[in-house]
């Protein structure tokens, strides 16, 4: 079944210790699609401005992503953003955030989308969030990221959409604050208690929990011999995690476990080159093969 | 098999946003002995004062470890340290250490421990490290730990030590610091190169790797709601880790992935009270129901 995401397509510039790169394609939403677009349809929702190209276009349109839901505003420049990171990818300085067209962006659902069953809302305004959940018939089931800004500015917003969704994903660093823990185990518990039926904590290299009522499990990172850029990784998670229960419609205990493979998967393919270069590449193939390094990695048997 | 362990017994001042403890038992030797002692015999090698009383030997004798190789300095007093923990486990300051009676700490093993076939070396002087194994008889299974100081000042001891030991047990920094790698993975690997058929990288409160030629393990740590004193948790790690294989008296790839569960195990029972209070009453029962829980965490069906 396909799923949507509304999120930001945007123009990033990126600097690590291996290299840089100047205007490539980036954005919440496109990393989602590309991530998603390996288990299911994706259909995207943002804005983007009149410098957004047939060329750039087409990196989503080769992921047959459905881009009916993608504005473009007259004479508007696409959401920039420019970042540094130190040796620790963990480290990160923004330089430069320009909204541009994104400042006004109120998503609006095409008709044809708005019974969709999957959705996933990228980390934008959760008032905004809650006006794209107003727009859905009947109760899909929604993923939702978020992020330590709306934390601070829109707790009440924030309450009231963590009682409308499934999934949140976010870092440890976000579960503290967001629950006011120390311990990311007690704060899953209390995130728990606002709402949502599971909730995804992320530890960047270190893996990601996935906290249920019923169960906890655990992945670890793909162990990568070297990180070129990690920007994207999050919602390269939430599009393996989301797109995976989507393509197979289910959202019980051992699928859920498995989508927490899948966005792992996802997550390092978007850290290996700079914006989404190896994420567009990614097959079927590629992702049985990390599949199965990664049930290896924590494989035991107890017999005997 | 039993196992001999060489290290510290000491006496610990320990702080934590928990709380404190005066002069209660610790050092590398008793946490390794306590959490070894779950699974197989356990003989000590090490010093200490008179200060070091009866009912500090009970702790020690109540897991029936052998104190035959326990040197008592006349008119010494006992390793002490004292040090204090901020909110984050990890971050961790020494306020005092005096060597006392270990400063002349020449470990000589018993005839009766020279044949054994486990040896684990607790971090201390690497040239002290190579002076035991020169005491052994033919060619044991041999755990090692050592830490940045001796990385920086010894480190061509060091190199001669690794050349003849199994299994190195480092934290990340310190594999990156032995190799002057950023990465861990690549790392592990140069450090399978000086000469460990195996090497445990920990990561704290964010799990273990085990990497060896053929194949590599994660570990995720036991998700504990609160960190009581994490003193002691590396060497309850290896303790559970040599422990197992020396009662199993078997290092396949087997049960070298389960001897890291049960280093996990151990780890996480020294971290939920001061000094060896819980790692004291440790149960199979407990470490049972711990490693259930484990597994349950990564469990993983593929099928269907």
């Amino acid at each position: 079944m396909s799923i949507v995401v509304v999120g930001t397509v945007a123009f990033d510039s990126i600097e690590t210790p291996r290299g840089r790169v100047d205007r490539a394609i980036g954005g919440s939403a496109t990393y989602f699609s590309l991530a998603a677009s390996n288990f299911t349809p994706v259909r995207l929702v943002a804005v983007v401005g009149e410098d957004f190209g047939a060329e750039h276009r087409s990196v989503l349109l080769e992921r047959e992503v459905d881009l009916e839901g993608l504005i473009v505003e007259r004479g508007g420049k696409t959401f920039y953003w420019s970042g540094r990171y130190g040796e620790d990818p963990n480290e990160r300085e923004t330089l430069c955030t320009d909204l541009n067209c994104f400042a006004e962006f109120q998503p609006e659902l095409p008709p044809a989308y708005r019974s969709s069953r999957w959705l996933f809302l990228g980390n934008i305004d959760p008032d905004i969030q809650i006006g794209v959940l107003d727009q859905v018939a009947g109760r899909p089931f929604v993923g939702c990221d978020t992020m330590n800004f709306w934390i601070e500015r829109k707790p009440e917003s924030l309450a009231r959409l963590l009682r409308r969704i499934d999934v949140l994903f976010v870092n440890d660093g976000e579960a503290k604050q967001l629950t006011g823990r120390a311990n990311v185990v007690l704060a899953a518990r209390d995130i728990l208690g606002m709402g949502p039926r599971a909730v995804v904590v992320k530890k960047g290299e270190h893996g990601a929990f996935l906290f249920a009522p019923e169960f906890r499990f655990f992945a670890p990172a793909y162990p990568l011999q070297e990180v070129f850029d990690p920007t994207g990784a999050g919602d390269s998670f939430a599009g393996g995690f989301m797109g995976y229960l989507a393509g197979r419609g289910a959202v019980d205990e051992r699928h859920l476990r498995r989508a927490m493979l899948y966005g792992t998967i996802t997550a390092s393919y978007a850290c290996e080159a700079f914006s989404v270069e190896r994420l567009r590449g990614v097959t079927q193939a590629h992702i049985a093969t990390r599949l199965g390094e990664l049930v290896d990695l924590v494989r035991i048997d107890l017999d005997s």
